[in-house]
């Protein structure tokens, strides 16, 4: 499938650090850049900016703020071909966080929210794009949002100037037939927006659901290096680059980073399909229980988890005075 | 996705012996067994039915062979509620090896071939059929075969009475618009018959491109238990599970028996995605040469098998005598 409009978002090390709280090493951050760069990747989003006041700098890595003076030390003699992204939650960064973007070197800030909070997602993409910057709103959870809801939130994205909106499967849920309803949904509510794809990987359903968006008009393309992210992960940049028909997008240099950092990393924490995260997916449940089932001294024991989501509780003896 | 007419076929031991020579111990294939049972898989094929002087019976497990007296006994006390099944390749069968179905445990026989064998299949379903057995025509390899190969085979399985015929992506290379094209393209040139799918997961779409032949059409769907199989495997049973929306299937026999019996097994052979098969998967490609890399010491050595694979060899000096 070649489309000249299509570009690629790498977000190895924002969604990957969900897993280590962000504790890449510069040299691991780099040696992705770099890979990506030569992939032809068209923006690396590298961390989320956040306010350091509300997370501990010794528990949470460099890659949870994106300090702009660190960023810029680590990445000073790099050519930056693709160009930086971050992400920021609404709530958890401040105007004084955000940098004028020739002062930055960001070029891409990208707004996560949940459909309720999308008015607030709107304005805080004002004061980015007033600033300078591109940015997108990704509604996440969007499979477990009423069609009102989204209709809803569509709406009031259609009124505002943010460029770009993403269909985000936050809990790996999704059937290609539901990416086909929500990225048409969202073409024919937001004429003249880009369409942005986020999946995950719970049902193994990451890449033919990133395949279907493309198919349907969607034209911002999330993945990751060896599908690194929370739990199952996201779709895999390498099998997305072996679909994408387009001589700028080269898979080698993927491997090369895969077999040197991304090989030796997935010995220490853990990603891609595991059952748990399967089963949360299908019961389309946020990936939470799965995440502290894994971190249990029961965490391959399977039908007591699955017996943990789908059993209804005990009910309790009703205690009575009579 | 209900639709009674769909049969589940698990092949966890069929094709999961590819890895392992079929070295499995009976008290794991009665273990599979019985969680199939329980799940309510219809049917079970637990090997290949070959002659014993093809391969020598040191080196293979007797799942490679279904011998009915050493299957009887081991099956002695259970409930055959799983039809077994077994399969069969042109040219490694006689006849003597295929008892009348009312003295074998087994009810289901499927024939492997390729494209250009399909006179032989058919001749061999045939013996097979008028023995009392159900059967199936598995066209290998359908990715590699040029439409008019197809719509020959289809042609001569059209005058048989062969009463199904899988779609098999052998080396995981297609996307759902191949799957389309070809369960379509079966059920009309092959009116009143049963159309099957089998896939491979070599580029994570196994799992999506067996959904994508159920909405075509197809209704005999092969899976195996935590997707175990040459390479990167087949599509997870306990995936197709979740999608199927039908009462008799469930998915929590599935899970005990794969805490218990598959990761361990997992730790000692390996499949699944493993980015050898992926790529020979994209470059449309038998999987032998990333099973003899996966098998040498540069195993983790990607950018050079990618290199070894796409790279032109280099031209021998030409010798001459002037």
């Amino acid at each position: 499938m070649f489309r000249p409009e299509i570009k690629v978002v790498d977000c190895s090390i924002r969604d990957g650090g969900l897993i280590n709280k962000w504790q890449f090493t510069d040299d691991f951050v780099l040696a992705t850049y770099k890979a990506l760069c030569e992939a032809g990747v068209d923006y690396a989003e590298i961390g989320y900016k956040a306010t350091k006041s509300l997370f501990d700098p010794k528990v949470y890595g460099r890659w949870r703020f994106c300090d702009e003076d660190e960023i810029k030390k680590i990445f000073n003699n790099i050519e930056l071909k693709a160009k930086l992204a971050c992400m920021v939650d609404i709530g958890r960064v401040e105007d004084k966080d955000i940098l004028p973007v020739n002062d930055s070197v960001f070029k891409l800030i990208r707004v996560a929210c949940y459909c309720r909070d999308v008015d607030k997602a709107i304005d805080l993409c004002k004061m980015i794009s007033d600033k300078g910057y591109e940015t997108t709103v990704n509604i996440m959870a969007v499979s477990t949002n009423t069609e009102r809801e989204v209709d809803e939130a569509l709406n009031d994205l259609s009124k505002s100037e943010v460029p770009s909106v993403y269909v985000v499967d936050s809990y790996g849920n999704m059937y290609s037939e539901d990416i086909t309803l929500l990225v048409k949904k969202y073409l024919a509510a937001l004429p003249g927006k880009t369409i942005g794809i986020h999946t995950h990987n719970n049902r193994q359903l990451a890449f033919a659901n990133t395949i279907q968006a493309i198919i349907d008009g969607a034209n911002m393309l999330d993945a990751s290096v060896y599908g690194i992210g929370r739990g199952p992960g996201n779709c895999c940049l390498e099998l997305l680059m072996s679909f994408l028909q387009n001589p700028k997008y080269q898979i080698r240099p993927l491997l090369k980073v895969i077999q040197e950092k991304y090989l030796p990393l997935r010995d220490q924490i853990e990603w891609g399909y595991i059952i748990p995260y399967m089963l949360t997916g299908c019961l389309n449940e946020h990936p939470r229980i799965a995440i502290a089932w894994r971190d249990s001294a029961e965490k391959d024991d399977f039908v007591k988890f699955y017996d943990k989501l789908t059993m209804p509780e005990p009910v309790d003896e009703i205690q009575t005075n009579g």
